[in-house]
């Protein structure tokens, strides 16, 4: 049992189903539909965005099923007509899904995710694929920003307590995708295949009668190459007892408190003293971006990052929405592209298929969004950003699970590795790409 | 098939494991210990927090149990030896935890769940007791604040689009603890029993050929008490069709953008002048507790909040910790209090027990913290903190559930009922009571 549920089919706003009660009864319902995905800005600041939740969401949408317990909930609570429960018992999502790669970076009003499918089909998706997206391409960006500061140091998601309990485990994964090396999530290790990393907290310090009875007892178990925690008490003696302990191979120290760039010195200047220069100096204290950052000239082997990362960093949901923006009218005819005015929400109608414009260096220049035909691809020479995702309701395996992970890893590299040197520093600025409709 | 998954044992940190590992192997796994959660501060300027998550945290420790699949995972990927999967094989916590009602309100240092059991039961719940109160906590503490500014008006849960899709259900039950109405996601609905509602987006009227045609559609298929979306493209005509379509009895009109005080005003003028007087008008765009202050005074019957109570408005994680306070000694002997003493850090050792102190009228004006020793009750007229939770390994059955959820609700009430006005005022200060350790 992986931490994969039975049905994701409540995981869901039930205005979804009373739109699909209504248009059933219209007989609106099968209009031939595309919704797309997109933000409407990045967060203040922010140059660019990572997506992630694409291989989680296709297995979701696979899970997508009304089986006899959620109907009779729906039927219970009178929340559809029994036409519709009907209607929901035999749901399978059967429409074309195409999309960003998992991995991709994303810029305002350009569409990741693209439904066609009639509109009972796509609309009942809308809730359950916002969750996915908003959440995980909030930590996957703010942890790809924190991979930048880092130059080149690995660092480890160790946010799970600071999430909600199944958040953690996608957390893990968006930030793996974004660049880190491991968690400290065992889930994320299994579902997702994500390296796992951790050795011991302040209570197992505590627990024993000296500080040097509690390293003996983790090196005796995991290996003098293991991490100890040395700041429970005093960060000089306990190192003193580390390598006392542990030898000069010891693994690394870990620090989870204190005024870092001074304390870090001083603890590579004591382990070198003492012979342990292999040593590594791993820090975990309430990182950010900005921390890791300032960190930069210290003798830092790795980092742990927690809160931080797994609220997006100040950020905690993407501003992503699903839009309608076309159909095709009653008599099945011709596509109608549609659009609401709503003070301050407006958008733009029509199916669109975004490419990525690149220099003669490959250096990305622009985001552009062309306004497209059913069919039809744009006459480009810029990078496509679309791949198919679900075709006639089959999903492409090779975005699922542990492969579609790792895939979404290296893609992510690729195309940061398009971008130019602005889009890494963290001022706050405008998005890195312009968006341009073309 | 509820959101319930089988095993929740690895959604935990590598670390507790290795260090169940290492004192397994020393022996001092079995130690007598005390283990108290609790908070380090309020984020910046909240008056008091909101404790949520109990019920759901009472029933993943029942599930947290290593299956088959579950020691296969720790043993390919030799997370621990083999004696400590054999050990993990039999694991159940048979110790006994007291804490909080779900539902009361925190305060800085005051332990809200306090276990006793052997480090080795103990250490291994760090990571998902504080992951569920950290994120359940964090919403109710915002939706609490929310509840207070709509100053007697329901308030809706709608955020589950910008949280994970398993924290939205989490997030729906934190908010109807702390005195939202009801939620838009069905599945906290199926699980936990809040009310849910919702009717129709944007997208509903879009795929229409005209807003009339959506309109009598939706009022067709939920009749004409319904709530009526009204502003895809102009408010002033799409209100002048909601009437013609639905008569006067229509239920409520939606606003989802514009300048809503101003707005607020002109749609209830335009409503009354239609003589649909009774026609209740929600609000839904992007509010949070200083919105809907800022709307006290305009006609108003419902709100519909989003992000900001699914994000902890600004706070997506309460700062709970989890901390080896007092363990018994190596023979069992006398009790040891244990505190570490990282820079900033700092925690106070020994077993505690929280009273909330209440003046002759019953305004609560301090939270006192006794040390004491175990088995003893502190001698204090006020109000005791602690009921049991598990005892001997046994779940008290009433924190479960549906029951338990509504009276989570119901002891918040009470809880707030008990705190100084000036508790509800919007501007920031320090925490409401006073944090005494007697």
């Amino acid at each position: 049992m992986t931490e994969r549920a039975a049905s994701s089919a409540l995981l869901t706003d039930r205005y979804e189903l009373t739109m699909l009660d209504a248009a059933l009864l219209a007989g609106t319902h099968d209009r031939e539909c595309v919704f797309e995905a997109f933000t409407r800005r990045l967060p203040a600041g922010r140059r660019y965005g990572v997506l992630a939740g694409t291989g989680r969401l296709l297995e979701l949408i696979e899970q997508f099923r009304f089986q006899d317990a959620e109907l009779q909930f729906l039927r219970d609570n009178r929340v559809v007509r029994d036409e519709t429960i009907d209607w929901l018992a035999d749901y399978r999502f059967s429409g074309t899904i195409r999309g960003y790669r998992e991995g991709e970076l994303f810029f305002p009003g350009s569409p990741f995710f693209i439904v066609d499918a009639p509109f009972a089909e796509g609309v009942i998706l809308e809730t359950l694929l916002l969750s996915v997206f908003n959440y995980d391409s909030a930590v996957a960006s703010a942890a790809a920003r924190m991979v930048a500061a880092a130059g080149g140091r690995p660092l480890a998601e160790m946010g799970s307590r600071r999430a909600n309990e199944r958040s953690a485990v996608a957390a893990a994964r968006a930030a793996f995708i974004a660049g880190f090396s491991a968690t400290s999530n065992l889930e994320a290790g299994r579902t997702w295949g994500v390296p796992t990393m951790g050795t011991a907290a302040h209570a197992f310090t505590l627990l024993h009668d000296s500080e040097e009875d509690a390293f003996r007892a983790q090196v005796n178990a995991l290996g003098p190459g293991t991490t100890l925690l040395v700041d429970t008490f005093d960060v000089e003696k306990a190192i003193e007892t580390a390598v006392k302990v542990a030898g000069p191979e010891l693994g690394a120290v870990r620090l989870d408190s204190g005024d870092l760039p001074k304390l870090v010195k001083q603890v590579r200047e004591q382990l070198d003293s003492l012979g342990a220069a292999k040593t590594r100096i791993t820090v975990t204290n309430d990182l950010d971006e900005f921390t890791i950052a300032a960190l930069a000239a210290s003798p830092v082997d790795s980092y742990g990052v927690g809160t931080s990362v797994v609220t997006g960093s100040g950020h905690p949901a993407s501003g992503m929405v699903y839009k309608l923006v076309a159909h095709r009218s009653g008599d099945g005819g011709e596509w109608i592209s549609v659009a609401k005015k709503s003070d301050g929400k407006a958008s733009i109608g029509g199916r669109k298929h975004p490419i990525r414009r690149l220099d003669a260096r490959g250096t990305a220049v622009a985001e552009v969004v062309h306004i497209v035909e059913k069919g039809d691809t744009p006459d480009d020479s810029g990078r496509d950003l679309l791949v198919p995702l679900i075709t006639d309701g089959e999903v492409h395996r090779e975005h699922l699970g542990v492969e579609g992970t790792r895939r979404a890893r290296d893609h992510r590299a690729l195309a940061m590795a398009e971008l130019p040197d602005e889009a890494f520093r963290l001022g706050r600025g405008d998005p890195v790409l312009p968006t341009i409709f073309g």
